[in-house]
């Protein structure tokens, strides 16, 4: 079990294109891949004048199952799927969305898990570093094999606004506007340290084998590892008033002293490790983890500033009040640089409790200022 | 290696006490020991009329050695320094200050890398579960060996104001104030999670042996597991703004796109993980964490505001700004209530950047404020 999407496995109504026509694809860090393909699904019909294409881009373990319910192919209904659809903020009556997975994912598109087609076998140890560049890079793969030539608007949070703000650098003609929403300009050093943290603890797990464990009889990986890697990550998401008022000291079973999980916080978290294990794939998590890590838009560009100065999109800047893995701080440092750019940056900071996962809870605040951003420079 | 201090270590200026006449002694838990013996050290002297003893408590992974020099025996200086001495705030030519390693720990007190009489073997799995209340009763029994009726002061920070506070509680008439420091009256969710996340990267590594690691060949233990949950935990201690300053995105060594630790606040997790699986045993950490998991003062007592009610010390509440673990308003709740149920608590919140270990940190800010309220009630 690698938590990774196989061939055979129900596909859902996802899409697959190889990018660059199936040649091989040379990463930024140095490596190169055989060929790459996307997974990929789309909603609502692209303009005959093309012009109203938006792609939203997933964060860390996300995938491209953006809106939709559950069912074959989709464990999880879409995990934006309260602000995409028919009538929602963005409209696919209106708009023609597109959602990917990253290059090395694990849910449709060439990762650590997918075969190399030079030995037979999955990559796992010898896939190369990918960078959120390179993420960008092969997306704008796939908008050549569907025809966009300038997305009207990237979407992303965490992430996901990683790959938008470098779509707007790296292809500042090819994108009318960004959302980019609880992110930065570059890993900050906490983030970084939450990364590695989470890294050590899959490394540690001796069912990782060097990251060489696909080939372990079944339930063999490093399980224990990227679950306790999730747990963490889990807490850095949310906030202490949200656990405080979901879960205060509730116990699982009558009072006892010893060592087993007792508080309803435990159990949780024991199940949100698990719920991942079951879907990702740890040898995608690192690598992932450490493109999130190397995210500086102003490296090989003289700094955050000058990249800046690339962008011809307007952006929205999405803040989350309550964030302590992304304070807003940071964003709102983002905007005021894109501001002394382009001047074409908007502010928006969501007063809720939820943290870092606050972009994917409050919907509802969200929804009116997406909508009208959207709208506005149609 | 199990990090635990072990007879025949050079004990330092450490004194070591059977409490209770070395007779068994029964935990809160159900469980008993055959015998308790708890290390301390002592400053000052204590006068004539026994009424300047001043018991500092230490934090997770704090030990006796409150002030002092490195040396034989102490492989760091001792933790607050800065705050104990002659002169000092806690001012040793005034008072007489004892530092005693915690019951369950592993620095001289009986815990669980202890030889159990019974068996003549280490306790390791064995080993009782403890809880804070165990624990100062056990300084109740040293308190009696040292012939303090009652403390001047009981002063301690986070799981150390634990104690501070439970002595408050336990015996209102032995305790004259208290110094209450990045604690709380009860463990948060938000702290369960963390203490169940390093438990489970502990209990994961196949180094743990279900608690009887003791007999492995030299180098074996959890050792892995104990350094991705200090890791976990030092992150948490700290803050944002405080890497950022530090560490921002300076790297080990140029540039390169791999998994191995490349930015510099990757070395110093690592390092720091390292330094504690020298000098701690991972049974006395999942232990203590479990003791402060379990803290909560209305526990059988019908409730917080409840047992409050029976303090009679005057108390100092101590908060850091940027405590995102314990953050001030679990203080400042902490503060009302201890002024609803006996009028004699002070509110002191320091403008530190330093979030959790503020508290060990801050010393220039603390002193006068500690000094002033020491002396106040004198």
């Amino acid at each position: 079990m690698t938590g990774a999407w196989q061939p055979g496995d129900p596909p859902g109504k996802r899409s697959f294109a190889f990018v660059d026509g199936g040649r091989p694809f040379s990463l930024e860090g140095g490596g190169t891949l055989a060929e790459v393909q996307v997974a990929y699904e789309t909603w609502g019909e692209l303009a005959p004048g093309r012009d109203n294409a938006v792609l939203v881009c997933h964060a860390l373990t996300g995938d491209s199952h953006v809106a939709g319910s559950m069912g074959p192919g989709h464990p999880t209904p879409g995990w934006w799927d309260a602000l995409v659809g028919p009538g929602r903020a963005i409209d696919t009556d209106r708009w023609f969305v597109v959602g990917a997975n990253v290059l090395g994912g694990c849910q449709g598109t060439t990762g650590p898990a997918s075969i190399d087609p030079r030995t037979g076998r999955p990559h796992g140890s010898t896939f190369p570093a990918v960078t959120i560049r390179d993420i960008v890079r092969s997306q704008a793969g796939l908008a050549d094999v569907l025809g966009v030539d300038r997305w009207h608007s990237v979407i992303g949070g965490s992430m996901g606004g990683m790959q938008a703000l470098e779509w707007a650098v790296m292809y500042p003609d090819r994108v009318g506007s960004v959302v980019l929403a609880s992110t930065t300009a570059q890993a900050s050093a906490l983030q970084i340290a939450w990364s590695h943290i989470g890294r050590s603890a899959v490394q540690s797990d001796p069912g990782f084998h060097g990251g060489d464990y696909y080939d372990q009889p079944a339930g063999a990986g490093p399980h224990r590892g990227l679950a306790v890697a999730r747990m963490a990550a889990q807490v850095t998401y949310r906030s202490d008033a949200v656990f405080a008022e979901r879960f205060h000291r509730a116990m699982l079973r009558p009072l006892d002293f010893d060592l087993d999980p007792l508080f309803d916080v435990e159990g949780y978290l024991d199940y949100q490790g698990m719920k991942l294990v079951r879907r990702f794939d740890a040898n995608s998590y690192l690598r992932l983890n450490r493109a999130m890590d190397l995210h500086d838009v102003g490296r090989g560009r003289s700094g955050v500033p000058r990249a800046l100065q690339r962008v011809r999109a307007r952006s929205l800047v999405v803040a989350v009040r309550s964030d302590g893995l992304y304070p807003p701080d940071q964003q709102r440092r983002l905007h005021r640089e894109l501001v002394d750019a382009n001047g074409a940056s908007s502010w928006l900071e969501l007063d809720s409790p939820h943290g870092h996962d606050g972009f994917l809870i409050e919907t509802d605040d969200l929804a009116p200022h997406l909508s009208t951003f959207l709208e506005e420079h149609r």
